[in-house]
């Protein structure tokens, strides 16, 4: 028997010694922990907030078998949801501050699948510059089970809104369209995969467009990122902003891959258009801003593309075809429920 | 066959016309949200922070079968979950400023379910004096997954940290322990309900003690909230302080219904003592600000009960039955791995 004098003994290895979930946090999420986390040790984190900025704040959810899939591996699924709330970031032009994460995991993980997941993370820390500030730890009889809250900053006033889009705006997006829908199902087996992996490693780690927001502040009407897919989302800027818009399906910009695949099965691009997970920039901006947006494109090093446009008339997406003729879509995007 | 454009139309019901994810914001959701939120619509919220205050950030999950019964009423699972983290706040010594929450739902919910959740957190945001900032609604094929990101904010330096407790300082405990665990155990059916349901409604409803906490500090060397067991927690304390503690079993509050049940069958105390479910402040005080410390919970309307104390030694706890002679425990408390 385990006293409880004994369990609270202090020893060398962080993690001897602790309850489970306590030795979880020391062996694999003390790494991750920034400034103000408190070694992870604490109730809450301390944050002074940067003096003259305002905050912004998004949370996004992730489930196996929903939103990745369990045989991702364990380094991508943390990276796909860190990479994801940092898109929403990107969406506001805000940059990365520091986030709380939970998660929900099995008992019958891996044994070293916590330890891919956590070094996972801490390779996108280095990359886009935040650590984590809190989070918990618990146990799921359901499948791994995801949350992170983001933390970004933001010159006040700057922050780029879905709901400015107006009539006569030209509609533009960032990188390529499609990959994620199509890398999924590389990866389930329905499409064959291309050489370089390209569309399941867009599948599985989304590039959030952290300088190319930044560079639109003050330049796009409107802005948001694409994640439930393409024409889905184009609805939300125009509900934002009381105004229709059109899509030329030709304009959006497809990787080499997806072309491939679009060439020889030209049924796909509906896909392409509604499939989500591709967590690029959608944005509107002044028709006569064209070359200042094509520049801020240039100095984040991200393509831009103008793929339609903004009409007056009630909120609605239209999608014109190659023939220029309105596509019929069976379904607008991706929805939870 | 819906079109996009069909999809996408502005419409009368903030809801219909929407894909199924945003129709359950715009019903439910929406009415959480507060300043910043910007209606829960864009990628993110905005947050002009408290000038002159350090920000507070914590975050917790609940699984349905594991925190709560997934026969609870749906009106107290979101405010549970809000009661945990508002009692990290508290144990920090911070007053609550907004929260971001995740829900991953079955899709075989009961069709009021969401609503009457929804209710349990809008009568909390108006008892505690917060509201939503952000989320993000998904759907599982597993349990009810739940987490919540709480954020406050304190007096810079001002908050109450785990690891001030020093030899010679009091070991003072809020309100009454081991309600939690017993009402877990009475809604189970292993326990004799209380007749006013004083026990189950404590598993059900934390009750953060955000008044106390904030009138400990400078006040407290060290506190934390307990919510994985008196014992194990308090070994937290001990960690952080580099000392060991005492606990006089005899000292420790119980509610009326939890002595009853005690004295009735002694067996329980253990129970008591580990079980978790808490959420009461556990705090270090100097000898001598006993009469401070008294003044502090006679101020924030909640009792206060000096229970042992901290001495030099390894960071160990020693619990001291009613005889004086140290207590075997089992278990220190509660452990998610």
């Amino acid at each position: 028997m385990n006293s409880p004098a004994r369990r609270a003994a202090a020893v060398a290895d962080p993690a001897e010694g602790l309850p489970g979930e306590f030795a979880l946090i020391a062996r694999h999420f003390r790494r991750l922990a920034g400034p103000g986390a408190l070694d992870l040790s604490d109730d809450a984190a301390l944050l002074d907030p940067p003096p003259g900025r305002q905050l912004v704040l998004a949370a996004d959810a992730m489930v196996a078998g929903v939103h990745f899939l369990p045989e991702d591996p364990p380094e991508t699924i943390g990276r796909k949801l860190l990479r994801v709330n940092l898109s929403d970031l990107a969406a506001m032009g805000a940059a990365p501050l520091g986030y709380l994460m939970t998660t929900a995991l099995p008992r019958s993980l891996p044994a070293d699948w916590l330890g891919r997941f956590v070094d996972g993370l801490a390779a996108d820390q280095a990359e886009f510059g935040l650590s984590v500030l809190g989070g918990d730890t618990v146990s799921t009889p359901g499948p791994i089970s995801l949350s992170l809250t983001i933390l970004g900053t933001v010159a006040p006033g700057a922050a780029l809104r879905r709901d400015g889009a107006r009539p006569g705006d030209a509609l533009w997006v960032s990188g390529s369209i499609g990959d994620g829908a199509l890398g999924l199902r590389v990866l389930r087996g329905s499409l064959p995969a291309d050489a370089d992996g390209h569309l399941a490693g867009r599948y599985r780690l989304p590039r959030p467009r952290l300088a190319l927001g930044g560079a639109l502040a003050g330049l796009a009407t409107a802005a948001m990122d694409v994640s439930d897919g393409l024409v889905q989302d184009l609805g939300h800027l125009c509900r934002g902003g009381g105004c229709a818009a059109e899509i030329h399906a030709a304009e959006v910009p497809l990787s080499p891959p997806a072309q491939a695949l679009v060439a020889a099965d030209p049924a796909l691009l509906p896909l392409v258009l509604t499939g989500g997970d591709d967590y690029e920039l959608l944005f509107a901006a002044p028709a006569g801003a064209e070359a200042a947006v094509l520049a801020a494109g240039a100095a984040a090093g991200v393509p831009v593309r103008r793929i339609g446009g903004f009409v007056a008339g009630t909120p609605q997406v239209r999608v014109l075809g190659p023939d220029g003729a309105p596509l019929a879509l069976a379904s607008g995007g991706w929805s939870h429920f």
